[in-house]
């Protein structure tokens, strides 16, 4: 199988998504090779969780050693309640054992949440070491890995905290994928999903095209390489055009905004959050066909291309006038104003904060029944 | 007196250190105008200290009230043991309850310890909201509120933790100084006459000139404002030349390797931060002069000015080995080798790491006896 390499194109540090299928024993060659001209010291402090470690830390952890790193394992339980400071602090302590410096480097070897926390790590740690992603999750790989978005959540809040830090590599082996659980792989493909929406017309048919989608076993070798190469270059070029989220990048919300909401209602326990944001983008496809910018067709085949994921496209029981209280305390509004992204085709988005409030209503209302 | 703008230039974000005698009734209107062009919302959160709050809070939340901000107070305890991870997250707390947006503000009022912590908790809340620094000690006015360098402690290690985060604007009344214990302005003035040395010869001229220098009440106002622009002037011209320490920027560790190594074998509590570097000044000076890189005439004027400014030129009792073995562990130690920066005129300084073991034990036995 071939090999893809992205590259994410910043002013200040440019940097590649190296796409490598059975690549972990070519890790370190990789890092050497794409930091070329960075002074990356020898010591690195390799951030996993117990259970990718034993999958593939043996791999990762002699493929750096074979190049001249020294490399120190840090291990943090698995799950996104353990994505806080005082994990965070648990790192700097190893950093602090370890001796890194400044031109020393953290590897995150797991999902969102291990890249996350070791990316906002790496960013604070004498006010910013390298960082290197080797992502294990279709979620991480297409999304949280590429752009440099690091943090922790706040007991209050998901992502309260965090800094943007970019890595000196996204290292991507696409066949772990055979081995992450149905309804992690699920997730992953809800933002899969969501690049085909917001800016590939060819890609969301080439899904549409497919035999089947749900199961990563019924998904040919060829097929998976391609749904994370297209989703990573379609990242890599927002990303590329806007760094700080300023402008563009707000398009890499779509179904995050309803999803949000929905996601911190169950306290993250009813959905995940690509489930989420399948029932998001679900939401913002009705809110758009209600306000004529979208047309029916189309958001029935989001909707089909979605079930077909094995994503849901209904709400579980929730309170309804809950969500819209959460939708005003996002951290992205602004003004007051909340900010939806709404498609008006099958790979066109616009920005529009002027959704109806009765609208937003009876869309939540066709999508479950509310608590109250 | 007359009001000074001094700009620091940097790739991304440009801002202004305004120096403004008697100007905190004026401090809103500063705000206003230096922020044109970003969206600043409305809500503020001031970071402060009680001591400091108390003298001058009032104004200062009068000042932005005034022109339509919402003002939040938190207080945090003074002193350096509070800058810690913990102190952080109780800003968090703050700015949650408050509700700060990604367009809102963290105003720091205080000295290094405050500023320091509200530009780290600025950098790291939503990813990075506006920040604006008023630095109430001659420190934080000429160095720490300077440049963009935010932290905290780890228990281990001073500033171990931190980001880059630039302000929107520093604010400084230089007047507020005559209010500060007289320690700690002497601890400025370290910082003040390293720029002399490093860079400036007529200003390093000017204050052998000065008739005191060791008490802020017998400083003349204009001296005192003159110290204030010319040291803001001198950091704001390095760091506008290399905003993330990549080069130039380490001259202003000038003091600060011998510094730093003598405050933290103390535990910080021998001499402070400034009496360290002036310690560390004279030290660099006398390894300069031993390498034949400084002629003694100079070494001899650098202790002078330092002894005017009532500041040490010789060390407490400490352990002599215990400072090289710090050294080695200081954070800009790169692959095992020591940095020095060593003077070689009143105003130019190279970098060398080739400082032979052997005079540096000479310097420091020179300076003072060692517990060994």
């Amino acid at each position: 199988m071939r090999q893809s390499v992205i590259s994410v194109a910043l002013p200040d540090q440019s940097y590649n998504i190296a796409i490598v299928p059975n690549g972990f024993d070519q890790l370190g060659n990789w890092v050497i090779v794409q930091a070329e001209g960075v002074n990356l010291g020898r010591q690195i402090l390799l951030v996993s969780n117990p259970a990718i470690f034993k999958l593939y830390g043996d791999r990762v952890v002699a493929s750096l050693t074979k190049v001249g790193f020294i490399v120190a394992v840090h291990l943090i339980p698995a799950g996104e309640q353990h994505k806080t400071l005082a994990s965070v602090q648990k790192i700097y302590d190893s950093a602090l054992k370890h001796r890194l410096e400044r031109s020393s480097t953290m590897v995150a070897l797991g999902g969102g949440v291990v890249g996350d926390m070791t990316g906002f790590a790496a960013s604070t740690w004498l006010r910013g070491i390298n960082f290197v992603q080797v992502p294990t999750s279709l979620l991480a790989m297409v999304d949280a890995s590429i752009g440099g978005k690091t943090g922790v959540n706040h007991p209050k809040g998901k992502n309260l905290i965090g800094a943007f830090h970019q890595p000196r590599l996204v290292f991507i082996d696409p066949l772990v994928l055979q081995t992450l659980p149905r309804r992690e792989f699920r997730a992953g493909m809800a933002e899969v999903i969501k690049y085909g929406v917001i800016g590939s017309p060819g890609f969301f048919e080439q899904m549409e095209a497919a035999e089947k989608l749900s199961d990563v076993q019924s998904i040919a070798p060829e097929l998976l390489e391609s749904i994370v190469v297209q989703s990573c270059q379609a990242k890599a070029d927002v990303v590329s055009q806007d760094e700080k989220e300023a402008g563009l990048r707000a398009i890499l919300n779509y179904g995050h905004t309803i999803g949000h909401a929905v996601e911190s209602l169950g306290n993250y326990q009813d959905l995940n959050h690509g489930e989420a944001v399948a029932v998001g983008m679900v939401a913002a496809g009705r809110i758009a066909a209600g306000m004529g910018l979208w047309d029916q067709e189309n958001c029935d085949r989001q909707e089909a291309l979605i079930t077909k994921a094995g994503l849901p496209v209904t709400l579980p029981v929730v309170d309804h006038g809950g969500i819209v209280t959460a939708l005003l305390s996002d951290k992205k509004v602004k003004a007051g104003k909340v900010r939806f992204v709404l498609p008006t085709a099958i790979g066109a988005v616009v920005i529009r904060d002027d959704v109806p409030e009765n609208l937003l209503r009876s869309v939540l209302a066709e999508l479950g029944e509310s608590l109250e």
